[in-house]
């Protein structure tokens, strides 16, 4: 993930267990990835599931409002139904304003996927 | 993840790209879970790590104060030693007070590996 400014601004946790339903998942994930980059401001997202199935999404916004925006997007209210219909067993919410942010990167030339 | 209390709370998102250095990595990591919920204020935590080493750790504190005890805590401290020569290429580590939280279970009896 690129740089982020500097506190505040907000994150949002998105903690999910997903269902066996496979069905549009994959495709409907990268299209709200692609989708929240676009929306005023968006700051960057961080994500990974596990072999387990549990998942863990960072996003990161400018402020609370920019966040109820995205929340009331059309195609990201289709998204979420569709999730609670199909994919999700079990998600948390939680929307965190960013107080401290510190990074570290190993000085010896080893690449760093997220940059 | 047991039920956290109502917002306001904190939470540390520590996002992590790790090397290939595997040696001892998931003992200190099993044991810095286990030690992290012996501190005062420890609310609970999430972890998940996908196939391409990306990982996401985050974790629930009633204060500020207890994340800055447990940020001095002695073996808490090797491990980020040790993290920062063995473990990982990257990391971020952001404090952020959560302000909302909402969680959706599915109500057709699929079971929930975080509760």
């Amino acid at each position: 993930m690129s740089a982020l400014p500097q506190p505040p601004y907000y994150a949002v946790i998105f903690t999910s267990q997903r269902t066996q339903v496979e069905d549009g998942y994959g495709d409907m994930a990268e299209r709200m990835v692609a989708l929240a980059a676009e929306q005023p401001g968006y700051l960057g997202v961080e994500s990974t599931r596990g072999g387990d199935g549990l998942g863990i999404t960072v996003s990161y916004w400018r402020s609370a409002e920019d966040i109820a925006a995205w929340r009331r997007h059309a195609e990201h209210r289709i998204a979420r139904d569709t999730g609670r219909s199909d994919w999700y067993a079990h998600y948390t919410l939680r929307v965190a304003k960013v107080e401290r942010a510190y990074a570290w990167t190993r000085a010896d030339g080893t690449q760093d996927p997220q940059a």
